[in-house]
């Protein structure tokens, strides 16, 4: 349902006696509900709490600080054009630390293969982990495999999470988040989801859309060594650009105005998109991230970025405004009309990742 | 089959077109081989390759070591006498990081719930989560839940990845292992695996038999400050006391002797695993643990450990032998004989953990 997008929904709190939908792991409104009154509510310590893509963490006796995130993987397809399973699993763990600033060193791996899955097809998948890994210079130091019975899985779940190191004393998070500030987004949006879903659904378009999946260290690497002031960084996953930009209004009570016409998408994707009813500020990426800098850093950001070939669509999307109390994200669409960009309430996409 | 567990089996290489068994996932023989075909060899690195319960790692520039372990969690029943699925995940990782000789301080929690459960289920669990992480001294900073279709999964999985500091600068892992080392478990063993089949089997006995489960950094960290010369620690989960007794034996190529009568069995347990047909040295554990320390060291090692309920009936079973080449492990049964105990090959109980 298009429509609900746009809809501000009113918070229910989950009920006693309901169940878990699909929707709880859509990366939108449900899913923060689920971890907000259960999870996060049962386990709340100020790391937790934070509520960024990472963990950033203060080693005893002050020698320093580590970043630590996790992620489960139960993309279907598990091999789609641009990636698989394995190749989600090293770089969705590895961005999740990039965007804490941290430069990712360690990762564990912990797989749930269904009884009967083929030898071959894991060892495909853990072939793409290696590659993935190596690229992304960090090392799988422990790992754990479980069995379950026939009709108890799919295939192959993957579990990975990383730990890395924040070098840097300049903190980077949603608390950081200021007026005046420039959003900038790392690359076009859309490709892992519309790739996902061509698969799924048996569409096949004039060229193939591939999955941007790719690590992100390095360019984000290249802002903060370059002394531009950064204040948060979100990968742009499950519920896509609109979650992330939601998730940061609403943290901080700020409004949030982006332009349409500057968000970089490609005409296949947006073609693809038209065709299976979605549209692409909702869909997942795993190789692009979004920026909040110093208004005066915005154009030195572009520049950095544009030396990456998987960032050389950067673009200047939106600035922060002032608190207002209510957290809302304000787009100016193509025509010249502003509407209310809301978090995803139901399931666009699932088992995107 | 009983028989199998006493043959040495030949390690035979997993075929191309092989599939994937429960026995796979079962912590024997079979998730040893598809470890060393398929992870281990593609993932290869000093950490992963020192095959210990969890990776010790040294953070850069010299500023301590730290200690990361994983585990997912697939176990059925979700609920059972002396847990759930939620004290499992939490006191899994938190041991495996104890047996690092590492203090815990950080957990990840990533859960797969199945579309279709009920939120209460999924409070429940995630509110024993929270009192275990209290227990054990840990704070869960780091989190993620996916949702799969109704029949892609069994209600909850769990992975929790652990970080914990190494304050020591004595190296405990199976490399330190050395001829003469006595062998003490931590207390009596099979309850876990038993209490989790009694469920499963609808077995009813005259007291019902609690899982063992329990966080167990307490009494490591009073092992290593009392100045024990400790060589290793591994906890006695998938597989029980004769897969760790094994392994250790495998990795370092010696010899293992263990004498039956001295390693402690509760009559239930031994009289449940009579009814199942079960060998109480195969049966998973999820508080217990075998400690390798230096010959001299062995009586201070017990009244360390007995100083603390969950270890009351701590014991010297046995001793490391000189180096075979052979790395077997034979154990002198209550009537005198000697027996080779060899690693599980298939599978004794599934989905334990």
């Amino acid at each position: 349902m298009i429509s609900d997008q746009f809809t501000l929904s009113c918070p229910v709190p989950l009920s006693n006696n309901s169940r878990i939908a699909l929707a709880h792991g859509g990366g939108g409104r449900l899913t923060n509900r689920l971890i907000d009154e259960i999870f996060g509510k049962l386990l709340s310590n100020p790391a937790l709490d934070e509520r960024h893509d990472g963990a950033s963490l203060l080693l005893p006796a002050g020698t320093g600080r580590i970043a630590m995130s996790t992620d489960s993987f139960v993309v279907n397809p598990l091999f789609f054009p641009g990636g698989d399973i394995g190749t989600l699993a090293v770089n969705g763990t590895v961005n999740d630390l990039a965007m804490c600033g941290a430069r990712p060193l360690w990762l564990s791996c912990g797989a749930i293969l269904e009884e009967g899955v083929q030898t071959t097809l894991v060892r495909r998948i853990v072939e793409s982990i290696s590659v993935a890994a190596k690229e992304a210079g960090v090392q799988v130091v422990t790992g754990d495999t479980k069995v379950v019975d026939r009709g108890k899985g799919d295939g192959v779940y993957l579990n990975t999470t990383g730990v890395g190191v924040i070098e840097s004393t300049h903190h980077i998070g949603p608390a950081e988040v200021s007026e005046g500030d420039a959003i900038i987004v790392s690359g076009d949006i859309g490709r892992h989801g519309i790739a996902i879903m061509a698969v799924r659904e048996g569409l096949e378009f004039e060229t193939t859309i591939e999955s941007d999946c790719a690590p992100l260290w390095k360019p984000v690497q290249s802002l903060l060594a370059s002394g531009i002031d950064v204040h948060c960084l979100r990968d742009l996953t499950r519920g896509g650009l609109s979650s992330a930009l939601c998730e940061i209004a609403e943290i901080r009570k700020m409004g949030i105005r982006v332009v349409q016409p500057n968000i970089p998408v490609r005409e296949d994707v947006q073609g693809a998109c038209e065709i299976l009813g979605l549209d692409p500020m909702y869909v997942a990426n795993e190789g692009r991230f979004v920026a909040f800098v110093a208004k005066s850093d915005a154009e030195k950001t572009l520049a950095v970025l544009r030396a990456y070939p998987n960032c050389a669509d950067a673009a200047i999307i939106g600035t922060v405004g002032s608190v207002d109390g209510q957290g809302r994200v304000i787009m100016r669409s193509t025509i010249g009309v502003d509407r209310i960009v809301d978090m995803l309430s139901g399931e666009q996409l699932p088992r995107i990742c």
